[in-house]
């Protein structure tokens, strides 16, 4: 059984590790010491001092496992990493047995944006519903779906890849071979590219567009409402597809929510007669960058 | 418990019962003797003559209950029905309840598609796997969900709209407020509407084009062609959120196949990064209009 468990989240350059008990308090929390970029003996060694660490100081009988978020797809009966474009030396590697083999507990993987789905749903958000999706609008745009209080994990682990729902069938041409891809309509990737071709400048990051379109500028605040427009079809999709109580949105383009909310919600609205007819509610995550280390820390108690 | 139990579909213009035991036998059918327009307390009084008609042949100490398909949106918790456009006098009507008092025995609702899904996974198409997403082609094209051996109900029993995902955003207007709704872009009336867009005929059906394009009529080839894309967009979604290990089709428009499925399996290879990584499958449904009979009849065997 155990009363804390430790979670890992790999989601950015460096590890983050917390022990956290089944009521959701954090206990501890360690960081890496290694960039994430190093290579798979650095990265797994970093892992492995910050379990080591925090079983020291909170005790070896307690632990109840260890659960790891992981950017990319996971094959989640071998605990094999099959993508994962920022850790590439993981590839087809079984880190889950390597890593129980250091450390002598269970180890469970999950893709990242499904752990932040689950720690939304365990301490978040989403917390008093039992069915959600959510949505992280980053460089990227990843998805979790949490139905029946767990992670929809599919026949192979690869459930969820919102980023790559096709929202308009000639759209923006998308690395995955598709065009048209959420991911590139609605993430930061999306707002920089859109603020190039409006002549906003060739360089701005999703904030300098944020921050234009807070002092006025209507050129940004119309790629927000573009990008409202396309979430707002991806969500009618989910929510015609799933009538879940609950639908959230999290990630670097969160802070654009006003700019980018009334044009998603009234998309979603008119393209979906489950949304319209249901009390279906579309909002803010809530916990963050915490909600991978608190969905990855979850994972043991699940079991 | 019981050993059989009674399956009613509303599916069409007449009512059809069976009795069915739990291995999927097929003990006896009846069918109503009142067309289900003839209004309410006809229709009603059709469904608890015909179950009683069953119970009387396979004996009132075995029945585990009774499973009713029904066009419509189904509140299941309530087991009343909000908006069937075949059946508009059941509108709001507490139609489970009432059921159960005329007949004395647990009775259970179930939307049509989603009891059809139901059906394959139990004794068609579906029956090796836990999961799965059924789309029924027909005047309209409706969906059911099974996860984990399951119909998936969501929030109050919407999910599976699987005829408004938005497979164009800018397509065909649809009676539900939407535009670009996969029903007004693959089902048997769009297939209709292009006849006519394309000049092959002002009131041909969606059989005469097929023959058609049995024939070798090029334009009725190429509706199909452009049906099977929709589609495809459409299942490049589901899989995309889903990873489910197989999607059927059924209904009126399955006799086309051959040729819609190349542009089906073509679009929805190119957009879902998850079909392409995955063994799903992507098949015909092998119940036909039995399918909805047997799903019906199997809901008491789940409880």
């Amino acid at each position: 059984m155990g009363n804390y468990s430790i979670g890992l989240d790999l989601g950015g350059t460096n590890l983050r590790a917390a022990a956290i008990d089944r009521s959701g308090k954090i206990l501890g929390r360690v960081s890496g010491s290694t960039n994430l970029s190093e290579g798979r003996e650095a990265v797994i060694a970093d892992m492995a001092n910050a379990i080591a660490a925090l079983r020291e100081e909170f005790g070896r009988a307690g632990l109840a496992g260890v659960g790891v978020g992981v950017p990319g797809f996971i094959m989640i009966k071998t605990g094999v990493v099959t993508d994962s474009p920022n850790l590439p030396f993981f590839h087809n590697f079984p880190i889950r047995d390597e890593l129980e083999a250091r450390i002598g507990a269970r180890v469970l993987l999950e893709n990242d944006a499904n752990a932040a789905a689950l720690g939304e749903k365990w301490m978040g958000a989403g917390r008093n519903v039992d069915d959600l999706v959510l949505l992280t609008l980053g460089t990227g745009i990843g998805g979790g779906i949490i139905c029946g209080g767990r992670v929809l994990h599919g026949y192979v682990g690869m459930a969820g890849e919102i980023g790559h729902l096709t929202v308009n069938p000639t759209g923006n041409p998308c690395g995955c071979g598709n065009r048209g891809c959420l991911e590139k309509h609605a993430s930061a990737t999306a707002v920089t590219v859109m603020a190039r071709l409006v002549g906003l400048g060739d360089s701005l990051s999703a904030e300098d567009v944020f921050k234009l379109a807070s002092a006025g500028d209507t050129k940004a605040q119309e790629i927000f409402s573009i990008i409202g427009e396309s979430l707002g079809i991806a969500l009618a999709n989910l929510t015609n597809i799933f009538n879940f109580p609950l639908y959230l949105l999290s990630g670097g383009l969160l802070g654009a929510w006003d700019f980018f909310a009334p044009a998603m919600l009234n998309e979603c609205r008119r393209r979906s007669p489950v949304y319209r007819a249901t009390g279906t509610r579309i909002e803010k995550a809530e916990l963050g960058n915490l909600a991978g280390l608190y969905g990855a820390a979850f994972l043991p108690f699940l079991e």
